[in-house]
């Protein structure tokens, strides 16, 4: 089984769940994730501080349904978690079409599909349709039940730690908190889950913490929690909607040239159609991590940008919507990244008063036998020509527009056969974080 | 009556006085502008040194025509003070035509106009005519007087300062020596004007210093006479053709990156059609403002770039040349970088780690009903990331993309909520000037 | 006889010897080289090491031929002296076409042209004709003879230096180890002793030094023996294939921004078509001058680019592929460049507020008549306006879009009369080098 189908396998299973900020569904959640990686789990009391936010009531929701004049089944959560506005106050009772349309939200631009709504922060209750479905509704009496309930309980979110050579971290965020919509989030909470599940088994430079946490108030809640340890995070991504057909693209971070923007960069500069963007203080977790009283590297992946396709936060919004070839690509870009971030030196050139005699090393005779290493004349010529103790091996990628993995092939040749040393520690030097 | 309205009739005022460097039309000038604007009027004795030049002598002229071999006038001062080169001194004669020939000016490529001429520092006589009216003059003599006299006097021109709470100041200039010529520059004269007497109703921080003085040898003296005062100003604006129906241009002052230069670039940046042109030192008075003893932050505005247009010094450039509309138009413009030099200040982030909580303080219930204000969430996020004390309005109104006055007016709603508090003083930093 | 014909003329006298990087073919084409300019001449003995390179054997070949199963020769050196591998070494023998073909190299794609080979550093031998020919061979016994010796003896190389008033240098490379190939490099040899007997005419500023030496271990060479002269090089440039139809090309130094860098773009920007590009570690010499222990500001001039264009490494870049009128358009080129790199200085208007009166200088009637001298208003203008000591003619061409020679003149102008005074030392500031 491919990792594509491994994922997808992973985010069928998330799909059906109502997840919101709080409840039970982010714990059911928590518990599939915890399959595939040691996750430690936090709760976090309603009405903590978290900087300038509370963490709210707990949100949990066992049944919904309206039913019509005719006594049939108007909409019915169990049908489609998408149906009740997310964190809809309990309600019970019987009221005519015209009160009962002020609680009903449509799409009238996509008559056919439901639409997610929320009310986190300015409780309410609602129900979702079709526009089609809420055209076709007779005059009458209707009969509405929410069986939910917003009490005092926790916020709950995931986390794994993966301990690297060092204590510098790569910060890797997911948001957990949307219900049945597969590309955005299920995609992204399945990736991060299985590529945590990899790099567990990799020995790693940096240490990998993987954060499944709601949208907003968990990042805020997560932020708060770890304010003294901010300072050690050298790289970040927020992953969303990495599961669709759309080209992959990256937000940078605020700071715009972080080492992880150059990365992603260098990466997506070598997908036929990617999409470079800038910062923009709207969007997922990145908005909280570049706030600019922590301002860290952090920018974000997807595939089709949020909010500019037609599935985005309906119900089309489905596992056809997604696929395991999509899925397994994002994964390849994201481990991709984590070779750059992994494999990054800066070497020097150890005879730098003209070229060394690469033939007499056999290392023009080396290259035909080494062209699965990808390691060229070109490449060997530029590491070279750039270990002046300047260029780090991305900086040496970016100027000769070759792909890392052979810059960092033909390195590593160099310096086995003594031609390079290393310039500065295992770890990138500050300035260029 | 609309602004543009306004400037169009003082315009058109304007329009038939003869003006040159020197001389009474320019007395009648100011006379006419201190209408609108309460002017300090200085007159400067020929023979006074400024810098390298010399105030020159006073040119006036009461009447010119030539007569032909039939006794009717060929051409008359009366109708139109074109048809004597500007400055001419005085000539009374009779000459054949081959002769008079050598006096006369006509522009070839367009038979029909009257090109505008001058002589200013080789002083000698001259008339100009239509090509078409030249060429059908018939052997003959012809009677040539032009009543002009060019003796020791004064240079004239006139100032308006509108002191504001600093004596930091915004220079704005403009021609006052060319003769009827609509677009250059009763247009610019005009809407200095009536922008001046806007300013003076108006409170400020800056200062703002109105100069109507003739070209070159006017910006000259007044940079002579006020050389130790010139460290004060942080902004100035060349105005010329401001009326015509081009779209607008501005052309950068020599530093290239001066505030003016970013505020009119992110004003016209929002313009359909808008042109910006680096600094070059050919033009109108930014070339002595842009000198580089002085090198001042002085740009200059305009429609039609001067040169690019066929009626340009011609007598095509008259009131039919010039609208309400487009003088409207550049007044808006004017006034909107006005706003944005009066509006910029470096707001701090008071909640810089995570978003503050918007929803609970109101702020995205306030936003449906303050549309009028302009405020969007877009703009309330864009301000609280980059007000980190390193970014002013302007900056973050060019790095969202969004209008300055969006950025201000989401700037004000977050101060009033005590989200925001203030960088530096009134005035930008010295860092962005 | 212009100098695209003597440049020719000098080409073919150099295109028939067989050269390689040692041997009597390079001392031949010394002998003709010297008779144009006063070289310098240098013996190197085989086995001396240079850096990390050691000077190989001599190479010296007599003649080489192939006899065919009827007795007539199937290719035969003394036609061409590409046939032989260069390099090759000495044969004779009897064998069956089979074994032969083992040794012949043909070019499949362009079936009627002779490739050229080398085998300078695994010594084998080889012929090489084009595929028509290799395809028509019958079966049957070849007689194959290469009269060639591979020796201790030495590598030869000449260079020549023009001293000016300073003894920073500017250096002139072209490699002399090709055989029969017309561009690349009998045109940059013959270029290259054209200009440097119109260089020693000429007084200069920099000291000039031409260098005629085997790619690679010539240039090595000649740097592991000059290694503590190189900081003199404050400009230099690699010539070759200088004499085709395409384009001229200019490869930039490694350091991207040196003056001869700009200096180039600057001339190339105003030839229309010209190409330039950034470096890269592939090429001519300036892979020796821009490693990363020397990084020397060399450049590389062409016209079409190496190894784009078909002829390229084959018989068919021969004579009729290089062309008077284009020697002599790489001839003015480089004259251009070096008039930029001699007439180069920081000037100081000493009128620096306002602009100086040019009318009472008769700096207007002037220009009418210095046309010839390419001045013009801009160009006095420009020169006075960036004049402040930071900008040197070089500057003010990039910025004013002017050709330097109008700058050039333009400052000598103003200079003559006063108001110009000079910033710096002759030669640039070390911040512009």
């Amino acid at each position: 089984m491919g990792v594509g189908d491994e994922i997808f396998e992973l985010a069928a299973r998330l799909f059906p769940i109502c997840r919101s900020i709080t409840g039970d569904g982010v714990r059911q959640t928590l518990d599939i994730l915890s399959d595939h990686v040691a996750l430690e789990r936090h709760e976090v009391p309603s009405g903590t501080q978290v900087f300038d936010w509370t963490v709210p009531q707990e949100w949990n929701i066992r049944s919904a349904s309206i039913t019509g004049p005719d006594g049939h089944a108007v909409v019915d959560f169990a049908d489609c978690n998408l149906h009740v506005v997310n964190y809809s106050l309990p309600f019970k009772g019987i009221l005519p079409l015209n009160e009962l349309k002020l609680h009903i939200h449509t799409l009238p631009g996509q008559p056919d599909v439901v639409p997610y709504r929320t009310s986190y922060y300015a409780p309410t209750w609602g129900f979702c349709m079709s526009c089609d479905r809420a055209s076709e509704l007779p005059d009458g009496l209707y009969q509405v039940e929410i069986d939910s309930d917003l009490k005092d309980g926790n916020l709950s979110y995931g986390e794994y730690l993966h301990r690297g050579q060092t204590e510098r971290e790569f910060l890797l965020s997911a948001h957990i908190c949307h219900p049945s919509l597969a590309n955005d989030n299920c995609s992204g909470l399945a990736l991060l889950a299985i590529l945590a599940r990899h790099i567990a088994a990799r020995e790693t430079r940096y240490s990998y913490r993987f954060l499944f946490a709601p949208g907003t108030i968990g990042a805020i809640t997560w932020l708060a929690r770890n304010e003294d340890r901010t300072h050690l995070i050298d790289h970040g991504l927020v992953l969303s909607c990495v599961g669709d057909a759309g080209s992959p693209s990256y937000k940078r971070s605020r700071r715009g040239d972080a080492f992880i923007d150059r990365a992603m960069a260098h990466v997506l500069g070598h997908e036929a159609g990617a999409k470079l963007l800038d910062f923009s203080p709207y969007g997922y977790d990145e908005r909280q991590y570049c706030s600019p009283g922590f301002n860290l590297p952090v920018g974000m992946f997807q595939r089709s940008v949020h909010g500019t396709f037609p599935e985005y936060h309906t119900s089309a919004d489905n596992l056809d919507f997604i696929s395991h070839e999509h899925l397994a690509d994002s994964f390849r870009i994201l481990t991709d990244v984590i070779d750059v971030v992994e494999g990054d030196w800066t070497p020097l050139n150890l005879f730098p008063k003209c070229e060394p005699q690469l033939g007499r090393r056999g290392l023009y005779a080396a290259l035909g036998g080494q062209k699965s290493q990808e390691v060229t004349s070109m490449s060997l010529l530029w590491v070279l020509n750039l270990a002046d103790g300047k260029h780090s091996l991305l900086s040496i990628a970016q100027r000769s527009g070759l792909p890392f993995r052979q810059v960092a092939a033909a390195a590593a040749i160099l310096s086995d056969h003594g031609l390079l040393g290393e310039t500065s520690s295992p770890l990138m030097p500050s300035s260029a974080r």
